[in-house]
């Protein structure tokens, strides 16, 4: 297969990215750096099949000699800190950066996969969320740059399977960790994790009852490499089941790092969610898809990159996986 | 004052030019007619202080010379029928349109108004909706190329608000009606209108107990000019606050027009809210408020124009109420 993917030099982009090259595959990776990292592109060019430009997909995509299977778009700040402090951009690569990545697949005669995210569920009324919860979202707030451009690119790609007939894969992420993070991310885990690195206190929000489901970032490259295997047009969760509270998931952290480091308690951020966590009944029964990989295990290995600056060696894939297991 | 108004030729676009033009200000009118009409370009071309320049504004605003005080952007398919014809285009002037359109403001140093509406509140579990209610909108539905245009828009003006400073409105518009409409505008006052008009049946979806708060155009115009003379950026609800079911609207057409005609139930829209009434506390606050046209004298000055292709004369302004009497 020959894959362009937007958003190549970010956390999830460079994992997908090197699982298509390692599985044999052609990779056109296009990135602006507004949150991506150059050392994920010079990572993906040892691999012969990647090729890379660097541009604002919202400005335009580039002009790609030759076919194309899939477009992918997984362009887009996705970090609180990252979007808010480019409300405007992230607006744009969900609206026009989403265009310009519909258009390319309909004029290559591609399929088209949206990474969209649990937040369109916003801070939701309904546990757990299953993709027809139409969610509870504050259009106006300062999390909405987010939120909104991601409903609205699920509204244009299904605007453009209506009007055009384009075979399109919508995915709503979940929080996802694991190595290649940001060390800036500025989300609980790797705020925890530098934390305990450096010795310093974890920083809980409010009574840190609120509570996230964690998927690991193998578990998540999985799924969408199955979704892609199969027609189905609706949205589909991908995420961690298992809820752990703030205050748990700071223990967790504080055990496997530094017991020695204290818990310090910080105001909730504005229209953060309580409690989040997916229904992936469809994932379950389409795509026999289910998170595999434990917190400890996950989180062990992502303490490992932080800790060396490198990927640790992949552990031999679970019994069955095989065909499906990711790159890291 | 000197305005750039979008959708300068659509039913509301076209009242609110007509209410600037009569004050003695500038209007620069822009519309690409794809919902719009060029009738009413034509009419207000008989104000020397009206110049019209025909464009799509999600693909780029005139070049307009000289100082701007306010650059209203009102263009958008409205109606369900409309919008669902055009998907892609609605989605693209929530994105693309308020992004030239705000852009424009910031380039002029002019202030912005954003037509957003009540369907950015979805089919709302919440009655009435105040401005605070975050809505129940399908990101997916067949509905939210427009809803999630709107919401979008919404975003984006606050984006733009928070990094650039820019001094901007945002009124959610409830049903309206009213002389100018389209008469294929889709909706349920133009169908019972032309329906009973034509001696035809009146067709009421589902059971007909959903309820619509309709206001006359002339409310919504003086409502529009009220909020630009304070300074308030969150959203404001304008609308009518009279609930009345489907079923006892058509009786109310029926015994204005024809008494005769029957009415005959269809199936229910796709996503059609059930329920939609505003809580209209801000406006009354804020800009001391309300709707003052009733029901009866609205209609029958609407079904007057369909009778006749013109609108009637207007009658004489509510007492206290000269100052801010809309134009028609």
């Amino acid at each position: 297969m020959r894959l362009l993917l937007t958003g190549s030099a970010g956390f999830i982009g460079s994992h997908l990215a090197a699982h298509f090259l390692e599985g044999g595959h052609e990779v056109i990776g296009v990135d602006n750096y507004l949150s991506g990292q150059p050392a994920h592109t010079e990572r993906l060019r040892q691999h012969p099949s990647f090729s890379f430009v660097q541009a604002d997909v919202s400005l335009g995509l580039p002009d790609v000699a030759g076919a194309l299977d899939w477009v992918m778009h997984f362009a887009s700040p996705a970090s609180p800190p990252h979007y808010q402090q480019f409300p405007i951009e992230t607006l744009m690569v969900g609206a026009q950066g989403t265009q310009n990545a519909l258009e390319l697949a309909r004029h290559k005669g591609a399929r088209f996969f949206l990474a969209s995210t649990s937040e369109v569920y916003g801070d939701p009324l309904v546990h757990p969320q299953p993709e027809s919860y139409w969610g509870h979202v504050n259009p106006n707030g300062v999390r909405s740059c987010y939120d909104e451009a991601k409903r609205y690119a699920e509204a244009m790609t299904m605007a453009y399977r209506r009007m055009h007939g384009l075979d399109t894969r919508i995915i709503r992420i979940f929080n996802t960790y694991g190595p290649h993070m940001r060390a800036d991310d500025g989300r609980v885990v790797t705020n925890f994790i530098n934390q305990a690195l450096a010795g310093e206190a974890l920083t809980v929000q409010g009574d840190g009852q609120q509570t996230r489901s964690f998927q690991y970032v193998s578990d998540l490259i999985r799924g969408i490499v199955r979704l892609m295997d199969v027609t189905y047009h609706d949205p589909v969760n991908l995420g961690g089941t298992e809820p752990i509270t703030m205050l748990r998931f700071a223990e967790v952290v504080r055990s496997l790092i530094n017991p020695g480091v204290p818990v310090r308690f910080v105001p909730l951020a504005a229209d953060d969610p309580r409690q989040r966590q997916p229904d992936i009944t469809v994932a379950r029964t389409l795509l026999g898809w289910a998170p595999e990989v434990s917190l400890d295990e996950g989180l062990r290995r992502t303490v490992a990159y932080f800790r060396q600056g490198t990927l640790p060696a992949a552990p031999p894939p679970p019994a069955g996986a095989a065909l499906h297991q990711s790159a890291d």
